[in-house]
């Protein structure tokens, strides 16, 4: 091991024979953490090159169990969010995929910090499920044409392991070790295809376009080496995705979104999300028409009765869904209201995350227990004209004494005195 | 913790308190070694400019005991050698300054691999003991003006830690680190004045002139910024030092040596060193002054009566330094044969080393026993010329079916048609 740590460290490409032994040797625990990290900040400087990232996300992939979806028919998609606020739109685009007849056989997380989880989201339904056998799973997506249950424990116990050691030796920011960690999973759950949202902005965990495009282009060439049909589209966490942050808020924007009533940002996002995953699913030919039968399946409601299969199957009250009035409310709902006239400039998605959490909406360590009710309405949007006094969003909170967020949340709003064009959320597609 | 690695990964000079932080929490353990061997290595891709090493280099020594030689009168003068092949020099040098008045209180080590350490020659006198309380030590400093003993346990234990690290994790070759680890052992060993043997070519640690400087400077500084007359030569290990390699073998030389009959390159350098050190002691003006007044002490016997006296007061069994015929021989003695004629043009002081080693002469790990008789007895130096048969050298070992190691001593000869020109041992001083 002390031979691969010097090679890497002195710029060399590692062999197939050199990767799959540390992967191996650090989940058998004959190599220590010592090494690993040492190796890891090696890394980080050196860098891999586009076959060495594919050789360390197939051995780490191979490190525990990978699920077989070859009993589904169908092309199996998948969609991964490299992790936003008030990003909900695995349900709205899973949905939407399904109805338009793709197969959406999907592993989930939870959410941590500033950043929402879709298992969390689903959980805000009564009754909703996570948790399934592999049988029931691949059963359920056989039957309606969609699954979104939790990560099984056995699978990538590589990245799990790494992932964790990577966080208190300062070696997370390597795009080759985030690339590969992103995709070993991803692979490791067995879809054909594989669309990546990459986020940039504050609130993401890229901060620059530049440094999201690099790790977009790493992923999609991973999946060119290992043979899975990978793409990625690049979109804008300057402010929020969508109106709603926090789980049920979350929920029953989705809801509304699938009813044709959704916000800007998010219907654009979906709607392009949507159309590629589509044409890798070898539906439509092209990404327009893929975007059109996006469309198409919200205006005719099938999206929607997707989504309510999807709930009934997983166990979930689907009433609340019909009637999302349902939904109880937090016993605080307070009104953040601009103290002076603008534009607005951009909505620090990090500050809003950051404030939903501290209002009950996240958590802070994974043992914290998420109040569903909670989180940030937004009523403003970049672009948005501001009057003092203008209510820029509503704090959900059940918890007293928390008049410092709802400043936070405040601050979280730039405000320009000119008036501001507005970026297009999908920036860029890669493949 | 994770703070301070990703300033340095970043490139960022760290603070005094930092670095405080960072040896004081990884002696005492709340810094794990995950956490240490990532920070080596973004120190190694880094580098840490002259305040931080010196600041580490200040911690690592406050990390345990360090020895206080103010109750011994005059300038305590200390030297230390990065490691050679045939490095006897303290063994001469030590007995020569002494007897011009300077003080020597030195803490020394054992060899290891193919370098040989003082602590091990100095045992090949019967009687000879290296343990000493620090009382004794200091006692006999003051009664004779020399005492030669080794490393206290509780002498700076972060770098006993950090350096075993160091050695499993790729993060060995990084200037501030390595300056910093003999830097600390030195100052905590408590001479006013410390000159550096920095030592380059194969068989040495630093490879290249060019490394070697920019060692010796790094640790000149930090002397520098902690207040210690630190000085360093660089001298080159291209061939080994003197004609011996092993321990009997080299006291033979040490003596020799101190009685006029020592080889050219060792003498030269004992010269050198010597001189540097009568000034570093403030006992001459100048080098050129010190460097007479050593070759007046070996050729008044003078040195080798203080060498006498050195082994006498640590239970030494002298007579065998006053005839060194008395040294036990090994039972083969074994001639290697040049099989062709030229120029000697360099004689592969790593192959040496590694050879006088199988022969029985040191240790491949810390728990093997040494044959004191064994080694090699060059015959040739670089610039001797040798005729096909001439005997290059000798191979004195105890073992059997050791036919390869002859082969390796032989191979390390490296033969020119061409005369070649001898560069002078000591190549630069640094001040």
């Amino acid at each position: 091991m002390v031979d691969i740590i010097e090679a890497k460290r002195n710029g060399r490409a590692l062999s197939e024979e050199e990767i799959r032994f540390f992967v191996q040797g650090y989940v058998d625990g004959s190599i220590p953490d010592y090494q690993a990290s040492a190796f890891a900040m090696a890394v980080y400087f050196r860098g891999m090159d586009a076959k060495e990232t594919a050789i360390l996300t197939d051995a780490m992939m191979h490190s525990g169990e990978t699920i077989d979806l070859s009993a589904i028919e169908g092309i199996k998609v998948d969609k991964h969010s490299t992790g936003g606020v008030g990003d909900k739109t695995s349900l709205v685009v899973g949905p939407l995929v399904s109805a338009c007849g793709a197969k959406v056989a999907k592993m989930s997380g939870r959410g941590l910090g500033h950043t929402g989880g879709t298992l969390d989201k689903m959980e805000s339904v009564p009754g909703m499920s996570i948790s399934r056998t592999k049988e029931q799973f691949i059963q359920q997506v056989n039957d309606i044409g969609i699954s979104i249950i939790g990560q099984t424990g056995s699978i990538v116990p590589a990245d799990k392991k790494l992932y964790a050691l990577r966080d208190v030796t300062g070696t997370v920011e390597s795009i080759p070790l985030i690339a590969s960690s992103i995709m070993s999973k991803k692979l490791a759950a067995g879809s054909d295809a594989i669309l990546l949202d990459v986020k940039f902005g504050s609130g993401a965990f890229m901060k620059t376009l530049e440094d999201a495009t690099t790790l977009a282009k790493a992923m999609v060439e991973i999946g060119d080496h290992l043979g899975r049909d990978t793409r990625a589209i690049l979109t804008d966490m300057d402010q929020p995705l969508g109106l709603a942050v926090g789980n049920a808020l979350e929920v029953k924007e989705a809801v509304m979104t699938l009813q044709g009533k959704g916000p800007k940002d998010l219907v654009e996002l979906v709607k392009k999300a949507g159309g590629i995953m589509l044409q890798q699913a070898k539906i439509v030919d092209s990404v327009e028409e893929g975007e059109k039968r996006i469309l198409a399946a919200i205006e005719d409601g099938s999206g929607f009765q997707k989504l309510l299969a999807l709930f009934k199957a997983q166990g979930g009250d689907v009433s609340y869904l019909e009637d999302i009035d349902k939904f109880p409310l937090a016993s605080h709902i307070v009104p953040i209201l601009a103290t002076e006239e603008g534009y607005v400039r951009r909505i620090d998605s990090l500050a809003i995350g950051l404030a939903a959490m501290k209002l009950g909406a996240g958590r802070a360590t994974m043992k914290d227990v998420i109040d569903m009710s909670a989180g940030i309405q937004l009523r403003k949007k970049v672009g948005d004209k501001v009057q003092k006094g203008d209510v820029l969003c509503y704090c959900h909170t059940n918890k007293e004494g928390v008049k410092e967020v709802f400043q936070e949340a405040l601050d979280a709003f730039v405000l320009s005195e000119d008036p501001i064009e507005v970026a297009p959320i999908v920036h860029a597609y890669i493949h």
